[in-house]
């Protein structure tokens, strides 16, 4: 087990775990969201989930979309696109022995980018709000990704 | 070489890679299945799928929605979006040094749930058991990440 | 630290890291590709997003759907399911001490594979092109799967 936890005493490595649990944890927010708006607004897309509203056509009048649900799932798909290269680029990019400072300064650039966006999203607040929590997390992996592949390149 | 097999020397670790193996293994069938579906029930998403079966407009009637195939496929984003959590968690929590039968617990408990959830989407069985099958998932990944970020927190 | 970068000594597993910043960096264009098709089209999925291009009902018209931009939202979204298996399967492998050539190939096949299945999807080129791409990408990740479990099983 020594092996292991040596990992974890690595301050990048660690500081990377904190981080990429933090910024999952609130991606998993986006299905609670999701349920709740579905819930409170009788909004289903499968007959089995709105059978207690009533019996055969009375309850298929819920399986419809809404806008609101609709915009909960476009901000959870988006998640998903960014934080899974987030995830591969940054966990590949701390085990390759980057600087501690520029490499924690990436982690809290991307997860505070990522919080943005999801806050621009469902608020909505106008653009170019969303658009700019975007593209900091964008060039965040990208930028990690660079340092990855230009130090430790091996095709 | 030795570093690395010594981390699958590592019993949490090794458990993790085989229970995450098996559940990326079935996320992988959701493909199989949506093909399957939309082969038998000739529905297609794209123009250039259903080109052998008629040209020009006779081929478009295949470009449509089905129920069948809308159901894997929001089975096959559910996955997606719960197994990623499971996927980066669970290997950083793995690497936390955790107590190793607490640690497979949360392991087979994920992976039995979600299969669970599956069964429960495509038969579909009446509700609550797809969402028995999400909940038990879930609370698996946030108790990973709640050990992870009690024992090892680093922002 | 010396434990981290002796984990980029070993071959295969600095090879799996510069294969999956390589195609994560790819999945990521597609986001750029969704943003350009958008905004040369003029179609959204946001109110807020299309708020420059005229007032209320006037900038409505321009919440619609796109065959362009669907299309690339469903390359990007299957990358995502074929990735993500990549990712967690391939990482794991690489750290069971397998062949360094076969590893390689797996690595190697993956990549090129998805490279040929974007190009296939986005001009698109006739079948089975695309369902070729997508075929060797699967087997390639799930060989990887048997390869883990047969000489790792531990459940």
């Amino acid at each position: 087990m020594g092996d292991l936890t040596q990992l974890m005493d690595n301050e990048v490595f660690r500081a990377f775990a904190s981080y990429a649990a933090i910024i999952l944890s609130k991606m998993m927010l986006m299905s609670t969201a999701t349920a709740f708006y579905r819930m409170t607004r009788k909004v289903f897309a499968n007959p089995e989930d709105c059978a207690t509203f009533g019996k055969g056509e009375n309850a298929k009048k819920y399986l419809r979309t809404d806008d609101r649900v609709e915009r909960v799932r476009r901000a959870h798909l988006n998640d998903l696109e960014n934080i899974v290269p987030f995830l591969g680029i940054g966990l590949l990019y701390s085990l390759s022995g980057p600087d501690p400072s520029i490499a924690i300064l990436h982690f809290r650039l991307f997860v505070g980018a990522r919080i943005y966006h999801t806050i621009a999203y469902l608020m909505p607040l106008p653009q170019p709000n969303r658009a700019l929590g975007f593209l900091v997390g964008y060039a965040v992996t990208l930028s990690m990704a660079y340092r990855l592949l230009k130090s430790r390149l091996y095709l």
